[in-house]
């Protein structure tokens, strides 16, 4: 049996492990309006469906990628999620390369848009 | 310089190792009324972007898988790359566990679709 | 037997009611290039399709905000109709909670675009 | 604090009330290969998401009705959403009017097979 | 100034034209539980939008082709509209050429289903 | 049998006479982490797919524009592929009236974030 609050103490961590973030920041940017929300990110996606072992955090992060820029209308969160890759241990060259795969399956406008998104992760990177 | 006929060759071979097919099943499938789209296929995505290292062949079938299980509209083809990352060393389990991280993402519709073709490709394969 | 202009009557006054918009806005922001666009919008969605009384205006605004949600790439037509859902009757805690229902359908990348779009209306409002 | 336990039981409960089914129906439609999917669907969906009081049933099921509709990939799952839609004291007529609503939004494909899953809907429940 | 009995009457003599359909096969499909949205196509798509003379009916055809292949979850939709780009003049090749040209935006998935479809209604056509 | 640098050559060439544009401008925009999508661009779409003649220059312009403004996330290359279609010979009578077809099978706010994608390529046409 567990507890809410313990899915929130491990969610807390591994949201600092994959992203570098505090549960603070997702309840600034979510939590004046939609608490409930901040609470699904927490504690469900990083407390419960991140905690499996079934995919170690690179591949699991590159599914990330690759499902976010397949969507297209996500850009926030794919370059949330590009420093989360490289948090985790993927290469750049790596990433660039999964918007090349997704060229034959979802087409070269997804692909431009998700290298534009590298682009930017990795100036990013770059200047600090 | 590379001519086309090093790349179809390219292509075949990859072709095989990723999906056991060869190049004449790809031609029965498309090539009574669309040739291009087979030599697309063959030359283009097996004989060319399929060729980088820049990601392994495991990595690139599961970031294939989670682009076709994202659009939804694609089960045939979603199907053949769950075999495909089967070959290329994932386990089922990692299969199972990328439908799960599209849940957040692209929700339990795309996910519940993906086990089910999870399922289909692991009852074939427990058949042979 | 009904008329166009009929038709244009009828939605001139349901667009005015939903939205507090004139067709005068609908002609300058679409009428130079596209009248016929137009047209549609003002004799076909409001002149025909919002006149059923099958559904009442709060439900069938909150359907509208469900679907532009759910297709990710109409952010202006989202905020326009958040803000026709608030003159239609329904509660920013209940914009916010459709958002949240689609958390398990769409994914929380809709839903944190669609809170965005939330919080983005009910400031201006608060403004006036 | 609250429990899985606690969540679990709420799960089962709404839906029963919503849906007309058991967690043994979501168990073994999933639990064979992806048990975390299946708890997914009990805890997080139903006995956290649908537990807000935020909206009533009825226009929570016309906001999941009208998701899938758009979605336009989720056949079996809008089935099941337009029957707890009717559980939930949503008409028929209605559910078409949702469909009719997507129209101009979404286009006439989407409406269309909208229309051809009330009608499977329907047609069942005539017979029982 | 014109009625609604003036549109319909124009809508079915272009549905004639273009698909080969009268408005009877419309309200068949549609009228049981949808007759505004058998009113829809007939009076506002047909009777309206397929008026303009801006586009030659094969380049509409041609158009609407790519919108329904593009979409990917339209299929009933596509064979319909495939079969009318042929009664507008399209070749074959050209129909094959349209899912070619949308390899490299929309991706191999909707291209594969988009030359199946067309195989269906070529050998449909054949057979006549 | 043909060389990758006899692609290299038509791609350009045929690049030059749909966009107006040189290898140095897809080099610029993409040659710096994405090499091999640059290759993609310049020797397998404009190289390959654009030099079939089964469709004329106008009506390929035509497809890709109706494809892109269908997604509905690739607004640059929206706005690239109208002026292509403009240099191909399409009037923007037609541009605009692909949109209106669009109306009934995509929805509104494709046609409207359409047409606004037109608008701006006529003023940047204008202003030349």
């Amino acid at each position: 049996m567990q507890s809410d609050l313990e899915r929130r103490a491990r969610g807390a961590q591994k949201l600092g492990e994959i992203l570098g973030q505090t549960p603070d920041q997702v309840d600034r940017s979510l939590g004046d309006i939609a608490p409930q929300l901040a609470t699904y990110v927490l504690e469900t996606i990083y407390g419960e469906i991140y905690q499996s072992e079934a995919l170690d955090s690179r591949t699991r992060q590159i599914v990330t990628v690759a499902a976010l820029a397949t969507l297209g209308n996500a850009a926030p969160q794919l370059r949330t999620h590009i420093g989360g890759a490289l948090r985790c241990g993927a290469t750049r060259e790596q990433l660039v390369e999964v918007m090349m795969q997704l060229v034959p399956y979802v087409g070269v406008a997804a692909a431009i848009n998700g290298v534009a998104a590298c682009r930017e992760v990795f100036a990013a990177a770059d200047k600090k």
